[in-house]
């Protein structure tokens, strides 16, 4: 493998490009060859934490050869640019949504429509690494997760696999923080509105809830139903899923986190929160997630509990759906692709405060 | 009945006591007698928003008689104040949790010991007016109820009442803001931690859920389990309970509504938001319930949805923590404990934005 | 004059607009005529906060003769449509900002060309109602001050009269919340890019400096000039000036209290802050204003402070852009010129927290 | 020079101290030896950010030998402990405030008595790297600025050494998220307060303005005062002064930038903002900085601007008050001292959003 990896990104100017280009700045042995923008702002003024890195957009007919692209595109447009990339040699990441769904008709309905390059989405592997670390590592395509959805099968994977609780009756609640609704100014984004508020979107059919169905079916091998519901929430950057299970057996809380420690054991980026509830201590120091303390990193977070009287076990996963949830996972995914180490330029850890 | 009516409050310097400060002031038949604080602060520094009023707070032992007492004191502490008041001739609400639990043995568990005045718990009817109205126009003595369990309480009661979902899992996420947690400060509730952050805490067994579970058993005729989290969220006032159950028959969106609609028709502090699910609005006009707009104000706002690919129906409900979820929700109780119109000094509406 | 005032308001879909109606809902005196609104939604669908009033938008077209309009509509657009309103007998309060500044060409050079109405303008008293209670009495035309401008002129007027500082050396720095933005989407106030940041903008020559420089010369009979920035702050409602001035005498903070204590004696809805500077406490109970224990309210707090060291006065105003700073003293101008009590509507005290 | 740095940390449980571990946990040639804290919570407790660091606090008297020191503790709490450390052979860097202010009757009134190491004061150059670096790279001990004295100070150097403005007369707002705090609850920084909220706080002879003014007519060759506002607002982390002066000359915004551009050139992370104001664009692109693009990282940001028709020059500048303000610009002082790039561990760019 060379020294350098030049790296192109298609659509730098949304929130999901512009982290990308602030890890690739640190990464030690990725070159940022270019970055298109379709619009008519300056990379300087779009993304201001960036100034005085002279970095400028380019149009995407300017962009040269490189040997790993990122496409951050909406819905339905990386479909057909990715193929152009593979043929120029390079190693593709799609951080949008067009190669996630492995059932074509699936696929339609969800996303409106039938898919223009099948056999693409059959070779590119869905980019949890932890679930498909193999089959990534030998990939030219990579379908990188959904944020929602990359927080609840991290969340729910050990739990389903091990079959502790009833597979088709999975409740999650997924806060998410503003960036979430992307870059372009919306009514119900606007500070304004949603910054003393909370309130729920999309309250059934969310698109990433198929995602994790067909994620954590193929990990528990049978059929997993996932009832999610969204909710928009005043911060910026996170999301927090809380998971609820109906227990199919008698487990404990030690339990449970020792499943999830040995399940996720040598993962570089998921901290299992181990450990024990002490009622004593203000629950600030409670075993749980606050997704503040994960901005701007790669990590996830899980918290467990269980409630012996009511028979339900909680799983609570957060990461930064800016971070592991899109730009730092694809590099993640980048580093894997190209046999770097997974940790390459991903290491630094969210603020506190 | 008197023309006005002298009012006290026990333990004016919290939040629930703040907002009856300043809701009584504005209702056209009530007198602030005076107003209770062991603290060391003036009252108008304490609630720098009733600046210029010249309030002052007494110390309990100089409080002299009157026709309605509020207490706002922490657990186990208004049991034994109570009785006094009311054998001093003063109707009495609880704003505290020590009279909403109606078996002795529970209550024991939950609140930490046997209770003082078991008597008065079985004449203080709960106070949600909605489903107690006939009890609480006779009572001296109401429980109020908690903000978390009447959130809930009114978002379920039309739907276990019929019956539509499975009694016993019913999985409820709510979120509350930063009130919630009071005056006092604490490690997790200053700015710095939350106000990026979202993060869950007393994931199982909080003590909210065992009103719910009382009082939706009641209104459902058969037992009902609640499976409920609560989360830490960063915005000052209200509270948002996404409600969960798996149908027990199909039912469609405009059936739920119209179930919740006739259960709630008369009710003047209930909004069942009813307009259709346009898919092609910007979602912030969707039909759930935003908490925001109910700051201040003693509306309720409940939403609702149906999943008929995945069984689930989903029933979600907003309202202020501190107004109908304590101080506002308070002076309904009053207003009908004394037989005046229930809406008088509670219409203000919320901000917007 | 009637028992009930019949009220319309112009341009009811913004957020001036729906404070108007949300204070008008409670007015005892006023009933809301008609709301006009050019946008496609309804009115319970853009204040989600009215939901359950069944009020109705409508087109201007529409608009039926009625006894008081406010005018909430952009710049150049109200000059025209007053003298209508005029003509049918209405009086008319201009929410906006074309009847405010009393020099012809510097309005044509501020607001982007002549005014199409100057007869108008000179019969239009300011309304800072602190200032010229009496022509508004009289007046049929009341033109509304902006809301930086309101909060800068109360916070200066007794120490330019007094003459205690530099007239052409005062500083002024302005933070406004977001909702002074508008109710339209920006790139600048949506929730992602404000929420955990502050930034100023049009940092000389902001047109409410004009309105400023006009009533404080007035008061002081001499001319004052204003050096202003105003600095765009991640919270909802409300604006904080503060007010630096140059001593030309040695002054006491408690001569700076008294004076504005006797400036301000009588005024219902100016709170000056006058409890003593206490080092001991924490500084939450130090005498200066917070923005949010004014939201939704009339009230305007004022703080002072001296630098006996340095030579400087300090005076710190807050209140309500929405409210004493738009909608609210528009109301109390209506109650003027109608000579209603001006308090009437308008007691409701903000929000704590 | 050692090729690996042992670095020690004492009062590593606040947020400058936690900063500093998370930066150099990412600094190729530093290696944390120890980081001491008082208090009875672990580290991954305090800093949940640090989860799975497997990093222990220790007891002071634990703390073994190093080569470099980070004093992060209480007014005249370091004044003390500086010299053992340099006894023991270590470089000292003081986060605090116990060895910036020169003159010793100043120290005295300002921090509340004498001090107790006067000779150290003398060695320990000011720690703003852009002014005295040489100094710094020759030092054992270095006081780092005041995070409101370090912001207040880059933004007006250039202007008051080159004198175009009036040196007594300078007026700075100083707006500073609730991090500024610190870590202990406090009454005034719980969300609940704060978070809809902006209040000013020792609004005179704020202790910073002493560093400012020491610096600045050091700078200047001439007495400087500066008449200062420091305003806690509703963010994490950041502080946005806004610096008025008024002209000594006709200067042009050009020139301004010029100026700065000339003064900070080779300044690894003083970035001048000299794009030029376009009123057609949304000001979201105007030239002035915004704290969130800052935060975690050690640039500032300073934008520029004139009011020619009032004779105002207005300079602003932003950075994170715990990275340049604290904790990086320690390691930037760090790096001076050792002889290693000055950028070296510091290249990473803030967040966007």
């Amino acid at each position: 493998m060379k020294e350098i990896v030049r790296v192109g990104i298609v659509g730098g100017s949304g929130y999901s490009g512009g982290e990308l280009i602030r890890l690739l700045l640190g990464h030690p042995r990725a070159e940022l060859a270019w970055i298109t923008s379709r619009g008519d702002k300056r990379l300087e003024q779009v993304h201001r934490n960036l100034l005085g890195t002279n970095l400028e957009f380019v149009r995407e007919e300017e962009a040269g050869d490189c040997d790993v692209v990122f496409l951050c595109m909406p819905h339905r447009e990386s479909m057909t640019r990715a193929k152009d990339y593979l043929d120029r040699g390079a190693k593709v990441i799609d951080v949008g949504s067009d190669f996630r769904l492995k059932d074509p008709d699936l696929f339609a309905r969800v996303y409106g429509g039938p898919h223009a390059c099948w056999d693409l989405v059959e070779r590119a592997p869905y980019g949890a690494t932890e679930l498909h670390r193999d089959e990534i590592r030998k990939a030219d395509l990579v379908a990188n997760p959904g944020c929602f959805a990359y927080t609840t099968i991290l969340t729910l994977a050990p739990l389903v696999r091990a079959g502790w609780v009833e597979l088709e009756r999975i409740v999650v609640t997924g806060m998410t923080g503003t960036s979430g609704m992307g870059a372009e100014p919306k009514p119900q984004s606007s500070h304004s509105e949603i910054s003393n508020s909370v309130t729920p979107y999309n309250v059934v059919d969310h698109r990433h809830t198929y995602e994790v169905e067909q994620e954590l079916s193929g990990v528990a091998g049978a059929s997993v139903r996932v009832h999610f519901t969204p909710v928009f929430s005043p911060f910026t950057r996170g999301i927090l899923a809380t998971c609820n299970g109906f227990m199919t057996r008698d487990v404990s809380r030690a339990q449970l986190v020792d499943l999830y420690c040995e399940f996720y054991g040598s993962e570089p980026f998921v901290d299992v929160i181990s450990m024990p509830i002490d009622p004593s201590v203000s629950w600030q120091y409670l075993p749980y997630p606050n997704v503040a303390y994960l901005a701007g990193s790669n990590y996830v977070q899980i918290g467990l509990d269980v409630d012996p009287r009511r028979g339900r076990i909680v799983a609570i996963g957060a990461l930064d759906n800016l971070g592991k949830g899109a730009a730092s996972s694809a590099i993640q995914n980048m580093n894997c692709m190209l046999g770097l180490p997974e940790e390459m330029g991903l290491e630094m850890r969210g603020l506190h405060p």
